[in-house]
């Protein structure tokens, strides 16, 4: 079953419904109805068999989905049954921080690198791994089969740093600096923007406490 | 001009208006058109011009948007114009990279408080905030007009926490924590699941490399 066209906005809920499949094949649940499921997740049954249609519907509804095949098919679908290759571009405190999650490495992302432009880094160790100077990162990402980068250094580097790379060969960018990089096409990007995180919060407080203020 | 039930993609998409029109003040651009926003931030006018129209339009369009205005106006309308005080509930990498992001300031967001409740953490100072045991949270919440908690603890204990959090008086959760909290109504939450959005770029890469693949 090919997954051709499939909306963005299906493609990110799969890392829910994978999350919660694992903690219900933890718990030693074999199978389970798109009722119990929507239940569990707040989401209507038919949402969830709409989701699941778009790759061929993982099984037959009346029994349930079998809960151990459903989790691996979807970890597969996200590639998670493949090793990718990590290097972090900034070792500040958020570049540690993703650097020592170590739930990353079991779903077969791998941190090969770290790297900084700061010298008072160089050689700190991120779980074995020495941060080294910015000016080894190409050479670094041609001989090692790097192919996500996750950039966690100031927006004023962070383009100019996603272009040096992708021409060295990185596929895909994780992106947590304040601003939308400008790769060439068939380079993935992921960004992550938590000040447009928190002013979504923001914005839900005010929303709602204006509501209660005018009754 | 009152927006009732917009929608949390729109709602999304105006942090990074936000960004991009700081951007443009900030470089002294005035006034700008909906076709040349459009090209900036590689969205479509139409769509730019059905945002802004969930909130009265904001001007004319054949004069084009007063930057300044429309800068303000966004900021006022997420809330940037008043003050919120937070409190980051877990003291490691995540949750001193979050602590020392002075960017959040600049909008408002004032930390207050970290806690942890690991020993070797107490007394660590976060820019000039010190940590504190988690078994003084409650009463600081309740005495120090904290209305957002961010939360960078593991999962096991994220709901627990949350839960006590809401009962003392927290507003809005901002949850790093991989877990989907159970809060009670009118309580908003705005999850950061880090492994999700990895997840996503993991499936866009492959997707993209069997595409490659299949010609």
């Amino acid at each position: 079953m090919e997954e051709k066209g499939i909306s963005q906005a299906v493609i990110g809920r799969l890392p829910r419904y994978f999350r919660y499949l694992g903690e219900l094949r933890d718990k030693g649940v074999e199978r389970i109805s798109s009722q119990e499921l929507s239940r569990l997740m707040r989401v209507t049954a038919s949402q969830i068999r709409q989701d699941f249609n778009n790759f061929g519907g993982f099984g037959q509804q009346g029994y349930g989905y079998n809960v151990e095949f459903l989790y691996k098919e979807i970890g597969r679908i996200l590639g998670l049954d493949k090793t990718h290759h990590l290097i972090i571009i900034g070792a500040g405190n958020l570049g540690q921080a993703l650097g020592n999650y170590i739930n990353f490495e079991r779903r077969g992302f791998i941190l090969k690198g770290i790297f900084d432009k700061n010298p008072a880094l160089y050689g700190k160790k991120v779980r074995e791994i020495e941060v080294q100077p910015m000016d080894r990162v190409e050479e670094f990402v041609r001989e090692n089969d790097i192919d996500i980068a996750v950039l966690t250094v100031p927006k004023s580097s962070a383009v100019e740093v996603a272009e040096t790379l992708a021409a060295n060969g990185i596929k895909a960018f994780w992106n947590f600096a304040h601003v939308d990089l400008n790769v060439p096409e068939g380079i993935q990007v992921e960004n992550v923007h938590l000040s447009d995180s928190l002013m979504k919060l923001s914005y839900n407080l005010e929303r709602y406490n204006k509501e209660q203020e005018n009754g």
